[in-house]
């Protein structure tokens, strides 16, 4: 198998530092970026079909990104697609909302199982920060638990005081805890009587540069007792595993029900939509809430949501995807021991992590990850991978081939092939 | 000519109170509708085109809310639109960026007068918590100046205190000033010498149920000095006026130069994007912050935003709806006198407010403007309006005939169309 060269993804590079702050941003960026091996990246692509997308210079990649998660059916989905392009013809960003807003809604309620209601917007942090706030309108409280490492989008509030940027006013209100430890949720919540109004939280934990945590036993239906014992609105961060675990949201997968669900990523393939789930005793707080946006009563990324759920539905998408994962994990962790490398596996099958086993700095995973990339599968160092609905058995077959092959070179070259920066 | 009957879009509205939290979220919604005479407002579309949009009875709108701003080319663009789905065909929402995202950025740069680099979000609101961000990066400081009703956004810190959500410690940074009023903000940045990070306003004052204001002579250009001399990044929130004042930013408009601007709405006819341009010496703060998001880089929208500003360019967009703006204007003062009411216009021709004379109460203005939007005309009571591009002189004339009309009604029938609520 030979090795992927992208000359033209560096040529453009040099092009976009010039006219945007460091050149790429997100997990390819300058922060980002001293923890991978970035040379080994397409740090571009030309087009995306299925489960791949192509380098300016015409390499082909098996994307197990997802574009960090909203590719679920496939890139391009026909059917996705022709429903936005639909509705695309009649009215997309408009004065008045249109009746797909309505139907999309509806559709969530009659899917999600939790859900009363729902309400739409971009980002999957305007859903997190609306959850809070609703929360806060409906306790009359300030304070949020959050859990250590969790993610919840890039306003203020869900950082940490020393990122750039941040002041300790952004995060005065947070409180925050292990995931999974109940006895420190309950003496927080203790030690704060009467001042949470909201714990937020990842259905289980997916953090970077860490193994992924399932939820332990028992965990949430006894957190989801607490909270309402404790008046605490339980909001789920379902942004990056909603739909690859359960249509019906995440917390029905474990076994419990949220008051509020934040959805992003999967649910419309790539067009650009959120939506904020909730129980009916929170819808009149979420009406009272001062919350709208330019784009978010466009009817194009709803009729992509409404086509996108409906096919996610028919063909039960978290069991095949969850399916074809456990088949790549279980077949990458062989090539593994293959070659003697302890490939360690976390998190769900559909959404799963990786690390070396006895690799502290992570250089041999890390090198073993940049050749895999120069040979056309694009997978990341720190960051959880996700499952694709169009990955097809020879897709995963030849994946595993380039695992081996990578394996191998790591066995005989080391790690010179990892490396950061650029 | 006859009055509309919206029968379908009531049905509708009472599916959608079941699934939505208050129907219809923005300012159709329960908190602004008590403020609006909504009885009279179609509150959903069945499709737009051009200057138009129809209800779902069939009734037709010419559309001076422009969906609250993109719309400024006319619905459905056939150029910006046939660029964005080119796009759609090679790849969306994609783990690597496309060519086009620094296409855009050069454009971007090329066009706005101050910009020396672009970053792409989704939010008008993105936009201007990224601003604020930057800003306490750069400088290490806190806090930042507001003017007394500008808007920014949804994000808490842009919010007040009092309204449902927010807490104390979301607005505790912000210093609130009276727009234009120079001396003021000289006496604030005194009172609060190196600790204010920001200076955010509008270009022009653009409030709700107020008179618009422009700022006054030699205004911007003390601010502008005084910034430089105090160390305050001067932030311009172009999100609402953008492009229709004049391509180059509307800092340009005014003679002054930003280090930040805030662009979204116009900028891509209403494909979801939004983006801030800063100058060189915040272009490293810039980059240090951790901000990123699922649809960011998503190409289609980042194409339809290169078609929209080069048709903008190229026709000179800010000049075409000045020139509208400023015939309609003068043909609904006109018509207000004829009928014995003195209509008062206030901001830009291209995105004007308006009010009656000796109107305290606001009724006389309601009941005119339900008179025009149930015959078609639509326009709003409490917000400014927008003028698009694809208005014609016969668009201008049939306004302004409904126009005639619906001060007619009103002098013979007082204030009987108007009223609140639903």
């Amino acid at each position: 198998m030979k090795t992927y060269e992208q000359t033209k993804s560096r040529e453009l590079f040099l092009r976009a530092t010039k006219v945007i702050p460091g050149g790429v941003y997100g997990h390819l960026g300058p922060a980002e970026g001293c923890f991978m091996p970035v040379h080994s990246y397409p740090l571009f692509s030309s087009r995306a079909k299925g489960p791949y997308f192509w380098d300016l210079d015409g390499n082909r990649f098996v994307d197990f990104m997802c574009a960090y998660g909203p590719n679920i059916l496939g890139y391009g989905d026909p059917d996705v697609n022709a429903a936005a392009l639909e509705q695309l013809k009649m009215g997309d960003c408009v004065t008045a909302p249109s009746t797909r807003m309505v139907e999309l809604a509806e559709l969530m309620v009659d899917t999600v199982a939790m859900a009363d209601w729902a309400f739409f917007c971009k980002n999957g942090g305007d859903t997190t920060t609306f959850a809070l706030m609703i929360a806060r309108a409906a306790t009359g409280r300030d304070k949020v638990v959050l859990t250590r490492g969790g993610y919840h989008g890039v306003a203020p509030w869900t950082q940490k005081l020393g990122h750039p940027g941040i002041t300790a006013q952004d995060v005065a209100d947070n409180l925050v805890v292990e995931f999974g430890d109940y006895e420190a949720l309950e003496r927080v919540f203790a030690e704060n009587k009467g001042r949470i109004a909201c714990f937020l939280s990842t259905p289980y934990h997916h953090p970077i540069f860490e193994d992924s945590r399932l939820p332990p036993r028992g965990y949430w239906q006894k957190v989801r007792e607490l909270c309402t014992r404790e008046g605490v609105v339980l909001a789920i961060d379902d942004v990056r595993c909603g739909f690859r675990l359960d249509v019906q949201g995440s917390d029905a997968h474990y076994g419990f029900k949220a008051d509020l669900m934040c959805f992003c990523k999967a649910i419309a393939n790539g067009w650009s939509i959120s939506a904020l789930c909730g129980v009916d005793s929170l819808k009149e707080a979420a009406g009272s809430v001062m919350y709208t946006g330019s784009y978010w009563l466009s009817a194009a990324p709803i009729a992509a949501a409404i086509a996108c759920i409906r096919k996610m539905r028919s063909m039960d998408v978290a069991k095949v995807c969850t399916s074809k994962g456990r088949a790549l994990t279980a077949g990458l962790v062989d090539a593994g021991k293959r070659h003697g490398f302890d490939l360690v596996v976390s998190g769900e099958p559909a959404m799963w992590f990786m690390r070396m086993a006895d690799d502290y700095s992570g250089e041999i995973h890390q090198a073993w990850v940049a050749e895999c990339v120069r040979r056309g599968v694009f997978f990341v160092n720190h960051h959880n991978l996700f499952i694709n609905a169009a990955l097809s058995d020879e897709d995963i077959a030849w994946t595993l081939d380039v695992a081996n092959e990578a394996f191998e070179a790591v066995a005989k070259n080391g790690t010179e092939a990892g490396g950061n920066g650029r």
